[in-house]
């Protein structure tokens, strides 16, 4: 508990001072007033993060954090739980969407391993191992995971953070892990409040029958577990999952180092909520990347107060989303780097 | 009229077989179907507009068209007209938001005088010139120019997309010009039918009065002008600009060598709508690149049918929709070439 203590001590909002003068400067480029709209207003925010007029947005990481789940086992997905493992082996062959959405972007993939309910061994070097345990339990039955394996999988987030922090400006949230819909609908309920038929969509695509099934698996996990909305810990443990928690690690880590965060999908989002819990100065070190498909998602970015930067119907997840969106996060940069001001224009003259 | 005709002959729909087989393809990526959503909408499409299961991306140019509006004398800008010359010279100094965000997605910005009202000729090789005249005559008061001059100013853009094709793959359009909402309101009006006022913005960032008088000119220009609205050469002729009809030419261009073509805010906007009027099958080579905030833009997206991919209230213009935009495309090319399908997973394992 001390890495995740000290780490919450370490985290501040982000610098208003730095804001106002990124605000300053924007108003003062050769255009009509905030014409670039929303990218002015991420260019604010990556300078309030980074307390930087020039923020470093070069160097990207998507982090793709893999498990499984207990809850799996309930029929509430349209794939078998061995899928979680074979992406694992696509994505470190370089042939998922991830890869090729990273790619275009020049973002590197790092995949974790935070719990996949199989041996990941021979994949070596190639993937970071963080395995808590072979899948949760089935959170029907009782709670996800114990406590000290949640802090554990958050801590494990952090440490890969501040690793990775040496050689990355900006991070991007991915995951993989058939069920994973189910815990993120569950945390969301409780931590938002809302019933939980309006927070669960059909993840891969499940039809009605196995809708109405994975609303009642979540309904009873919740009733069975009764997780306390204002402990996050204890929300994971009880409801969550090891990728998840592992996610709300590594975004809480990159507020630490004032690093932005490029929040992915539905379950990224949900890790979000998780760290807005632990952490709530982390929020501001996240960006919403995009709206997904599934249900629920507009209701955690709400919950958030975050606006995402694209809505292309996604709902792959696997940190697509993020990768998508750091472009705009350069983009935005170039716009306090690159344009010229009133000022240097009249001097030119 | 040569040139224009002979174009016009040239272009077909996008391929339907080309659609389909990118389709099955896209079917059969290790991923749930379509999870990608409008990504892979988008990779269909750029399949049926190339050609290719493998569509050229690489080389991606942004073309910025700049001239001067006789109505622009009426008050219907914030921003005097000089300001179109002072925003070419930042162009090509590289100082724009254009240029900024056109180097975040490695695209080229070439641009053109079509009639700016001023000598441009110090600024030599580093803009294409095509100056039709000084600047249009005012549309309140007669023609915006001669139907002679429509012509040559949609034969300009077509010659610029045939030289510039050589060398490029995806062409993106921008624009610059003081007042030039204002044609390309009365354009979306004529063209649609809908009332002046639900299709008049505030541009650059006018005051209320100043709107109501933006309207009253534009009516006044529709009445006096009389323009068909089932010919867009007379549209252009009586209430376009020369920016607009080089850039009507530029999207006909594209689509006659098979090349997308991203379209930007409300006045690339008025010129698609143009081109589409003069060879109908050029619409299935735009890309919609953005949601502009001027009020007006959503009418003609959905008169052209489109759906826009970004949605980040931009009101700038200069190709900078176009230019965000272009890292999409790129993406979505990628889902084509870079992720691996079922079989080959299968035939890997």
């Amino acid at each position: 508990m001390n890495l995740l203590n000290d780490t919450i001590r370490h985290i501040e909002h982000a610098d208003e001072d730095w804001r106002l003068e990124a605000r300053k400067h924007l108003e003062n480029l050769t255009m009509p007033r905030w014409a670039l709209g929303r990218l002015m207003d991420l260019a604010v925010d990556l300078a309030g993060i980074t307390r930087s007029l020039e923020p470093p947005v070069e160097r990207k990481a998507v982090v793709t954090m893999a498990a499984d789940h207990g809850v799996a086992a309930g029929g509430v997905s349209a794939f078998p739980q061995v899928v979680t493992q074979q992406m694992v082996h696509n994505f470190v062959a370089g042939g998922a969407g991830i890869n090729a959405l990273a790619g275009c972007v020049g973002a590197r993939v790092q995949v974790v391993d935070m719990g996949v309910a199989g041996d990941l061994s021979s994949l070596g070097d190639s993937i970071i191992s963080r395995k808590i345990a072979f899948g949760t339990q089935d959170m029907a039955k009782g709670p996800a995971m114990t406590s000290s394996q949640a802090v554990r999988a958050v801590e494990a987030g952090m440490e890969i953070a501040y690793e990775m922090g040496k050689e990355v400006d900006v991070f991007g949230t991915g995951e993989m892990g058939i069920g994973n819909t189910t815990p993120s609908s569950a945390i969301v309920s409780v931590l938002t409040g809302d019933p939980v038929e309006d927070v669960t969509g059909r993840g891969t695509g499940i039809d009605d029958e196995r809708l109405q099934l994975k609303i009642d698996v979540i309904r009873t996990a919740i009733r069975v577990n009764r997780p306390d909305p204002d402990d996050g810990l204890d929300v994971l443990a009880k409801v969550g999952g090891f990728e998840i928690g592992g996610l709300a690690g590594l975004i809480i880590g990159a507020a630490a180092q004032n690093k932005p965060v490029l929040i992915d999908g539905f379950i990224s989002t949900a890790a979000a909520l998780i760290a807005c819990k632990i952490a709530p100065e982390s929020r501001d070190y996240m960006i919403a990347a995009h709206r997904s498909v599934e249900q629920g998602h507009r209701h955690m970015q709400e919950f958030l107060g975050k606006e995402p930067m694209l809505d292309l119907d996604l709902r792959l997840g696997e940190g697509t989303g993020a990768a998508l969106a750091m472009n705009l996060v350069a983009a935005a940069a170039s716009l306090l780097t690159e344009v010229a001001t009133f000022d240097q224009l009249e001097n030119h003259e």
